[in-house]
């Protein structure tokens, strides 16, 4: 079965709000088995409507159609389905009860236009609306399937979950199409995205069902996902486990988590799991390697303290730096970086600490110690650490990356894996 | 002008992401007053590609196409247009030079697979990448005008910025199709949405060219939208003017900034501007408000450091917190927040200092004092104030909504506005 979701509304092409709706359906229809293979907005004008629904009907097996079930004016969608497909509208009397019962309940006068919220297209079927007003429906044409739902998400998604999905698996399974698609993202820290996808380049040529992709986040966070396509949730996960295995065997010691991890959260749980407490010390990331830490329920477990060290002044005073190493090596070194990182956690008598020194830019920068230069350093469980990196991106975004790579030297211990992953370790790269 | 645009990425149609590009796109797009008529996504399918490109030359005359320039064998937009449009690919030095930098900058090796980032159709403009190793490109093959964007939005923006936006108000400008839509927004702190509605009610019912939208963000920021359209931006600046200053005579106190403006940069600014200096002292909020108010640009001019003191040891050793008030009041409270204000301005030697403590959520919550329950203290600049507030949302609303509390405070002393805004002052709302 292939899949395209249309949606209405000129908001969305005014970029007012982002389609969530097309997001969320196309997961629904991922984990269904469906493939989805276009998502089309136009704006609320009959002909661009027209034209969008007919490409959409010639292509597509099942066409969800959001947005445009509302009372106003220009809540066309009804119309022009009817228009498209030939069949005209006829009162759903239960469906008016409905809307009459929403206006009883809040004991607002219903308004004219509401009754025509309660037409469907004839031959259709109505998906109840707990919500709001308007009412779903689901047409079929013979050689298409129509389903109309409302814009709102907080009236869309109960909607999907109680009547649609149902009505889909059912006809799925009546068709031996039943198909569940199931990913697994693995994800990866320490090395880049086309790094990885060299060393599993073999593994991507061969791949068939599950799928193999390697993708790049926002602040160098790399990923790969695995998909995989079965009858059932189970067979699916079969399928995906051996490919998994098989990347595993090649990037193992760079994989980080899976899934919604973050490598903050997966940090953040080992600490936790052994008992173990963390000190931070940042300079140029201004408390925002404290606040990834402290953004899960429960982070008061481990994490002890934090010092936003960002005058010379008060890395002295509070981690015990010595003057004559800020003024031999620069606040940005490596030397700073290990010392910073054994100061607080002695103040702190933490298990382990961290420490992040660098110059997020846009000023600051020198040829000698460019903008994006950052050390990170690490104490406890072992020898003091520091590395540097050079780091590209904004202000914003070399202090999370900055984040990244002093969470990625922890990980690193607490996992056991020696190093820092390839061209990390050089102090001045 | 009409506009369409086109996503490529297969993550897309399974849902992983919703389309937030075509989101900011149709907003700049808006904004310049291009009509936006369609956004189709497909995936990485050369046939699906090709024809959704076709279709779109033959029915605009700007088509936006993002993602598919990463390096990997699954990004083939490059190819695809320069297929569609029988604009051969070469390869584009300064490109690759830049590519090549990115790569020397950061230490790691650069993959062979790189090197086609730097491929560009006969005849385009490069977009020049700042952040990544993909630039985009302006292709003009007379019927229409094609430009390829990255798909990450953290490279996508800076390029849409810089680039696309000068570019496109050039062409307009020579066309004599600029019609510019402008809009100022004002924001406000310490006043809800609907109190700040109610006061510029009649301005509101009375509202032609320009229109007035009050707004309300995800962490209850509260700000007003003003929106003039025109032939050009003096014309537009010169509608909004007049409402501009009815609403501030209305909410002028509560008026912090404007467009962009955020508070923590409102009062960064002031700090700076005054020569005075800042450290804080966190709790629940984690190392959030140091992260905010770094990440400016210049910063390290009035920011002397922060301490987050997540162990009440911490809030002891370093503020020099009183064991017995945390005893008698507990580390939730408006004493322990006064203190820890006190304590941090002490050892800083700064001109202010703002504390913040707090129940983030979700455990950890009393009847007394319950998730949510935020106080912060201000000391410098006269005396030392602490106040609580109730804060909704989940933990990282909490967080968020806590640091503004904390800069609202502090933005009050420095305009010399007394009080906390209405209802902030009860420690125990």
């Amino acid at each position: 079965m292939r899949a395209e979701i249309l949606a209405i509304g000129t908001e969305l092409l005014l970029g007012q709000i982002a389609n969530e709706n097309a997001r969320h359906l196309s997961r629904v229809l991922a984990e269904l088995g469906v493939d989805v293979f276009y998502h089309v907005t136009v704006g609320d004008n009959p002909g661009r409507i027209d034209g969008a629904l007919k490409a959409a009907l010639e292509r597509s097996d099942l066409v969800l159609i959001t947005g445009g079930l509302g009372p106003t004016a220009d809540d066309i969608t009804r119309e022009r389905v009817a228009a498209v497909t030939g069949r005209p509208l006829h009162l759903h009397p239960p469906s008016l009860q409905a809307i009459e019962a929403v206006f009883a309940r809040t004991g607002r006068p219903m308004a004219a236009s509401n009754r025509k919220q309660a037409l469907l297209p004839e031959g259709a079927l109505a998906l109840p609306n707990p919500v709001g007003t308007a009412p779903g429906a689901v047409l079929d044409i013979g050689r298409a399937t129509v389903v109309m739902l409302p814009g709102p998400p907080a009236e869309l998604t109960p909607m999907v979950h109680d009547h649609l999905v149902p009505y889909l698996e059912g006809r799925l399974r009546v068709g031996g199409e039943l198909k569940i698609i199931t990913s697994r993202v693995l994800k990866l820290a320490g090395i880049g995205e086309s790094t990885a996808e060299a060393r599993i380049a073999d593994l991507i040529a061969a791949q068939g069902n599950p799928t193999i992709a390697p993708l790049a986040g926002q602040a160098g966070e790399v990923s790969i996902r695995i998909t995989a396509k079965a009858a059932g949730r189970a067979e699916a996960v079969a399928l995906i486990e051996p490919v998994e295995a098989a990347i595993r065997a090649r990037l193992g010691s760079h994989i980080y988590g899976t899934d919604d991890d973050t490598l903050a959260a997966v940090v953040a749980r080992a600490l936790a799991r052994r008992g173990s407490t963390l000190a931070v010390a940042e300079s140029c990331t201004g408390g925002l390697l404290g606040h990834l830490l402290t953004s899960l329920p429960g982070s008061s477990a481990f994490f002890e303290r934090g010092l936003v060290v960002y005058s010379n002044r008060s890395k002295v005073e509070h981690c015990g730096v010595d003057p004559l190493l800020l003024e031999r090596h620069g606040a940005v070194s490596a030397e700073v970086a290990a010392a910073l990182a054994e100061g607080v956690r002695r103040l702190a008598a933490t298990d382990f600490s961290l420490a992040v020194t660098g110059i997020a830019g846009p000023g600051g920068g020198s040829t000698d110690k460019p903008v994006g230069l950052v050390f990170a350093g690490l104490a406890g469980g072992g020898a003091t650490l520091a590395a540097g990196r050079r780091l590209p991106g904004d202000r914003g975004t070399v202090k999370r990356r900055a984040c990244l790579f002093a969470l990625e030297l922890l990980w690193q211990r607490l996992e056991g894996h020696g190093g820092t992953g390839p061209g990390s370790s050089n102090p001045h790269p």
